[in-house]
């Protein structure tokens, strides 16, 4: 056994309680109520990092939430690898659904259940606890490691392209790495090879000024339920595909060897459907389960609501019906050009009698490919592999992370995402939790990441 | 001026005294809540009814809010009228939209504002002022009058049936008169030939066990929002006719001689559409605005929801979806088949990935017709064209009142509809009012009515 990995063998207890006293703090960016929350976790992750032996910590205000940094520069000459994640979390409704209290994390069944266990404390705590192994064991690190840990992802992330301008010179770096990632399940490996992009819009239809009682004005007057019901219908063929014209000019198809990876994902549906709790799965004609979330955009409606929703009955013709709809992006779609295609089909599927509103939402990305042949991918590869006893898939995650766009951006960097929730751990729903066998799996693999020899860029 | 109009008009005070007090009860009846308020309503009316000389007054128990009865039985070989209406009233959400709290009713502009001013505490006085006015000024009646006033008329008046059955001997009587119906507008007087008819259902939409986060799971996954919409749209066509096979099968086919009295009604579209609040009308294509209102049936969604509604966004696929459906129907339509044939429809529009279950609500009403021809609707044009100065239209009502066609089945008898309401007065929506002239005039119309030497039925 290496010194790291006794080091890391015998502060077990200590990396747990770390993380139990990490998920009791409720960093919930988009409820201004907890913003203090989001702060006192970014000082919780400021004071980790200088437990770990990093320099130069700094939790730095922005226009939203503050962002936490730190490093460990004494490699010259050797590559820096900046290393992002997120401290805040989703929202914990509805609350009457959690076996366990949020944010009160409980350890069961080899399993840490609390708000952000999965998304992603767990895995932020991984690249920290192993500079701090590598440095209390071997006294250096191989490389440079920047550490650029973020508090409103759950909301868009909107401030990083402020921050990634600001701190462009200070966050320099030959590669990115993003903890906020997965692995296919307990067995296999896997590699992330892009994210969805996403944007999002609220349609509001207002018809009469006020409710009307549905039998003196109900078959004179157009009722905003029926012409929203239209409006989302118009949004979809009935084999699954979005309907909106040109939504899919800039989709790039999917070419024969993307496929043949995907098939080699081993994908139990059967398992998949147990999982969600649907009796069949549904998406758009001609492509499978996995190539429908990963590589094929959707545009879903997240919420819509309009006239009586209370107990009994109340005979109205509505005066307002709403919908949220939101898009996931593939390459090369660009969210603004989407946004305007939507817009304007919306617009044109407006019967008379009523007025449309369309609100573009503010927080947008891009969709992100993570070049396969990669330098810092085959590392990863490796690494992966020594870990897991067999090598890892390729796959892809159907959500976004939009700063994955903003580096490449700003800094001119590829991002590796490299992280250790599974895809069953419940994300932005109750009963969110993470393995402790990922906890300590993802704690040797970031040592092996960062201690091997050679430059991640090629 | 009679002895009765010197009464009335001397009385006036303390009649709107009352209907302030009245209308300060909450006597909503589709909410559990508000229960012992119904009950309050009743015992109020009923005291009202002693105040007015009226006999054997007695607050009833049903199976769901009591009914009230009251009488005056002094005039042997005279015919019996039955004087119908109800003292609940609808829910007041939005609450925000009231400019005038709706249960601290409010006179200005020659209006009473509050919940049940319109709909109907306002209609509900005038035959019981009439009552007193009569016994007081002349000592007696020439008819023989019954009063029976129910508590949930607003969610379909079901114990009424039971109601009728139970006490059929003692409610027996030569005709009904229904306190809840309409003038045109401030000139204009009206006799209402008939309402359409009502049913209801409930359609629930669930998909996956939980809401799921659209980045992972968004393609693959049917969106019962979309399925929704789907089977809304599916109910109409762009024209604006229903589009549920058989929901036409039974309506009578309008009459030359129909069409041409509708076409007698001053309508001022203009008007209307500035008092609803819209640009355009739109309803069935071949129809003209009073036509679709009074003689053409309707499906219209009434309330709706699924997924995430608060502020903010959060990106899911929701678990599930909502939505309320009312019919109203016209000769010959009846409400049983209509539910038969909605479901079914809604059924075979379900595509694959949901489960879809219906739930027709128990309220549920028929169309009814009152016979242009009969002698109480040549007396109540007398009385009406002696009032108002002109000749009344006939009008229908859009709306529906179960009751009309309960007194034809259980009771066997012709309801003649005969209120002092106006249709801009926001019933069932925020700031409804009533008209103090309305409520004059309506107390001299009922004791015109009342006092009118001749038997109402031929």
């Amino acid at each position: 056994m290496s010194h790291w990995e006794s080091y890391l063998a015998t502060r077990q207890s200590r990396f747990l309680d770390e993380l139990l006293d990490f998920l009791r703090i409720p960093s919930i960016s988009s409820l201004p109520e907890h913003a203090e929350d989001v702060a006192r976790a970014a000082e919780w992750v400021g004071e980790r990092m200088k437990t770990a032996g990093l320099e130069a910590v700094r939790v730095i205000p922005t226009e939203g939430h503050p962002v936490v940094y730190g490093e460990w520069q004494h490699a010259p000459n050797r590559p820096t690898i900046l290393m992002y994640g997120h401290f805040d979390v989703q929202p914990v409704d509805p609350l009457a659904d959690w076996t366990y209290p949020p944010f009160a994390p409980t350890v069961a069944d080899g399993r840490v259940y609390g708000r952000g266990a999965s998304d992603m404390k767990g895995n932020l705590l991984l690249p920290i606890i192993a500079a701090e192994t590598l440095l209390q064991a071997n006294g250096s690190l191989p490389i440079n490691l920047k550490f650029l840990w973020e508090g409103q992802e759950e909301i868009g992330s909107t401030q990083m392209p402020g921050v990634l301008t600001t701190y462009r010179d200070r966050l320099t770096c030959d590669l990115a790495i993003s903890a906020d990632s997965f692995q296919w399940d307990e067995h296999q490996p896997a590699l992330v090879l892009g994210t969805r992009g996403a944007c999002g819009l609220q349609i509001d239809v207002r018809g009469p000024e006020t409710d009307l009682h549905s039998g003196m004005h109900g078959g004179a007057i157009q009722n905003p339920l029926h012409v929203l019901a239209r409006i989302i219908a118009s949004l979809h063929t009935s084999d699954g595909r979005v309907n909106v014209p040109g939504f899919y000019d800039d989709v790039l198809p999917m070419s024969d060897a993307e496929r043949a990876r995907i098939r080699e994902v081993p994908f139990d549906e059967a398992a998949y459907r147990a999982q969600v709790g649907v009796d069949e799965l549904f998406g758009e004609a001609g492509y499978s389960p996995l190539e429908r979330v990963w590589l094929r955009p959707t545009l879903e409606v997240s919420g819509s609501w309009g006239g009586f929703q209370g107990e009994g009955s109340k005979a109205i013709v509505p005066g307002e019906a709403h919908a949220r709809l939101s898009c996931r992006l593939v390459p090369d779609q660009d969210p603004d050009r989407v946004l305007e295609l939507v817009s304007r089909h919306l617009r044109q599927n407006t019967p008379p009698g009523v007025r449309v509103t369309v609100t573009a939402r503010r927080s947008r990305s891009r969709p992100y490919v993570v070049p396969a042949e990669h330098r810092a991918n085959q590392v990863a590869r490796e690494v992966l592999h020594e870990i897991a006893g067999q090598e890892p898939v390729w796959i892809r995650m159907g959500g976004s992370v939009p700063v994955l766009d903003d580096f490449q951006t700003y800094l001119g960097v590829v991002t590796l995402p490299f992280g250790f929730s599974l895809l069953d751990e419940k994300m932005h729903a109750p009963d969110e939790f993470f393995r402790l066998e990922s906890f300590a799996i993802g704690q040797r693999a970031y040592c092996r990441l960062f201690v091997r020899p050679g430059k991640p860029r090629v």
